[in-house]
């Protein structure tokens, strides 16, 4: 019996996942919300019900015994002892990572030098780590990076057309993110095509509050479309993904806003909340479109539109498509937007999507009809077995 | 007999292009350079010859004067009464321009208030618009706009996912360049296939040391790859293209750059010559390829890789292709670079390239082989042509 723990840290937050491995039985999942204030949110699943609890928890070493404790009080563990591995996950490795890797100090100093390209998400992360290292100090530790999987990606393909400079001394090019879901669900597609990815040509669709879209070529990632930061790229909840950057510029000159100022409206109120002037949430602009609102219509064109250039210019790419994967909130349960990529994308790929099959939500399904020229699936993501699969990999309990 | 006259003002230059019409025989063509300095340079076609001169042109007006008496002078005209008609490359047309017009005091109110879209290019044709209204009162003048093509994009295409706010107020959205050559190459391209242009989906790829790439369906512009301004889309010879929207910010405050810099860094220094640390002229690109240079190399591969991302799309979002389309300074010369991305697109879309007629350089050539799922041409651009037969079918000669 291995447990492993799978854990997201934030800079206010810490979501986890204890799975019993190599079985993969989830035995309890969690999250602890509004780290560092009076009035922190404790939840956990007991029994597959929500037990909550609001209390002072001031920094994540306090959230990281409480959840622990928790795991023994609910008897989900006998022992802190069986704990034997913490997957944790840590969003930039820059071309340092191009894999998950065990934590050791030399990992957390490199780690810690690359802060300077994600400086909201690794430092939280790594105070992710030290909570767990100092509370499970017998237990194996494992980063699992966002852009490990896109390390694959061609010099001709991640470099930007900019001054060299920039490369050489700031290590400016896209590195993509997500990298996590793409792998698990185009992983999870060959499976459930029974063929082997090394065969595949497969376009992953991670379209959440986030969203990013990967070309996967024989099981690795040869494109995405988030970049140097996760802005880029398709429309998103509240970001813009990409834009004619003499837009920045000219906003700048025409508003008076700063650099900070202009990055925060590209990256917190644009996007389906900037177009549609009504909600980023992809369920409140369907509820505007069934309303009529004209311009909840013009964000679910713009959003499918958007779409459908990247995946176009992917297949192009990888030269054929195998297979396109949905996957993400909307992803997975958006079947109006579904049903819009799949349709535009049919004219030059002969995609065809069986409209009943579209209902579903949240659950593996082939979408596409027995004569469609591209399997078109629903895959829910699952980046918390991946982050646990590759603790248990990696930290050798096989 | 009727001449026009086909003019390109830019701030310290003025290309014209002298047209008998409907024939549309050149006559003759010419160039003035530094205007605005004691040793600005005058060429002129006579007989097939280039005549240069080296004087003081401290101004278009005298620019203007100086080549409507050169005309008479050759004996290229009589009389200066027997040009009716000047054609006037107008850069941006803004929303309010879906097509050339003749130039009325109310026109040139409204062009004029689109200077703050295009601050350098808008004054310099106003410039150059005025020195041939006074010097050829008689005639009729006609702006032909640069932006007028691809103003039958819709909104779910030249929207960007921006608070809403900044298209309100500042007009900011997709507007696309170079509208007069996709339009003249994507009408030619029916013409050379003996079919009618509704019929067709047509990606023209205008590849110069500017560069943008249009999806022409059913003979209008459905998408294009310039944006806002000159700077979006693909790579260009010093121009970034696209890029992650947050290394403009991240730059400045990187660097210290103010966003005039950046935007400076991103027009003039980037692109080919940014990443070839070579040049900015494909021919030297080449030339370090063949000379086994890895920067030249990658800037070839990552040149190729964006043209095909921009391509595919634009077939997806038409739903399908009958023909792609070079032209410009290396669409019409750059055999190497044109192979690349025929090839890159065989695997999806079923280009295929005869590789010996692909040798031609500058000549209307189906570069496809016969058994290819899309035809392949390359057609020389002619803008100048184009603003003369605006001018000449709006002027009413006809």
């Amino acid at each position: 019996m291995t447990k492993i723990i799978s854990v997201n840290a934030g800079s206010s937050s810490l979501k986890f996942q204890l799975f019993e491995m190599p079985e993969e039985t989830v035995l309890t999942s969690g999250l602890v919300e509004r780290i560092g204030f009076e009035d922190a949110v404790f939840t956990i699943k007991v029994n597959g019900e929500k037990v909550s609890k609001t209390l002072p928890i001031l920094d994540h070493e306090k959230a990281v015994s409480l959840l622990l404790e928790a795991l023994v009080e609910h008897k989900i563990v006998t022992s802190l002892d069986e704990i034997k591995g913490v997957g944790h996950r840590a969003v930039h490795g820059g071309e340092a990572f191009a894999s998950s890797t065990v934590v050791t100090e030399e990992v957390v100093s490199i780690f810690e030098g690359l802060s300077e390209l994600a400086p909201l998400h690794n430092p939280a992360g790594l105070v992710g780590y030290r909570a767990f290292r100092k509370n499970l100090p017998k237990a194996g530790h494992v980063f699992v990076f966002d852009t490990a999987f896109h390390q694959t990606m061609q010099p001709s393909t991640y470099m930007y057309a900019l001054p060299m400079e920039y490369y050489r001394n700031y290590k400016i090019r896209k590195y993509g993110f997500h990298g996590t879901s793409h792998m698990y669900v185009s992983r999870r597609c060959a499976e459930l095509m029974n063929r082997d990815p090394k065969e595949l040509k497969i376009v992953t669709c991670h379209l959440g509050n986030g969203a990013s879209i990967t070309a996967v070529d024989g099981g690795v990632s040869v494109n995405t479309s988030m970049g140097f930061t996760p802005l880029a790229g398709i429309m998103m909840g509240t970001r813009s993904g990409d834009i004619d950057p003499a837009v920045v510029t000219y906003l700048m000159r025409k508003t008076g806003m700063d650099a900070d100022e202009v990055e925060n409206v590209l990256n917190k109120k644009s996007g389906m909340l900037g177009v549609s002037e009504l909600s980023s949430d992809a369920r409140d602009i369907e509820a505007g479109v069934n309303a009529g609102n004209e311009q909840a219509i013009l964000t679910q064109k713009l959003y499918i539109n958007r779409v459908i250039n990247t995946v176009g210019g992917y297949i192009a790419q990888m030269g054929g498509v195998d297979a396109i994967v949905f996957t993400g909130g909307i992803g997975e349960n958006d079947s109006k937007i579904r049903l819009g990529i799949a349709n535009a994308l049919n004219g030059a790929f002969g995609v065809k999507i069986d409209a009943d099959k579209n209902q579903v939500r949240g659950e593996e399904t082939l979408l596409s009809t027995p004569d469609s020229r591209v399997a078109l699936w629903l895959i829910p993501t699952n980046e918390e077995l991946m982050i646990a699969r590759d603790a248990y990999r990696l930290l050798d309990f096989s």
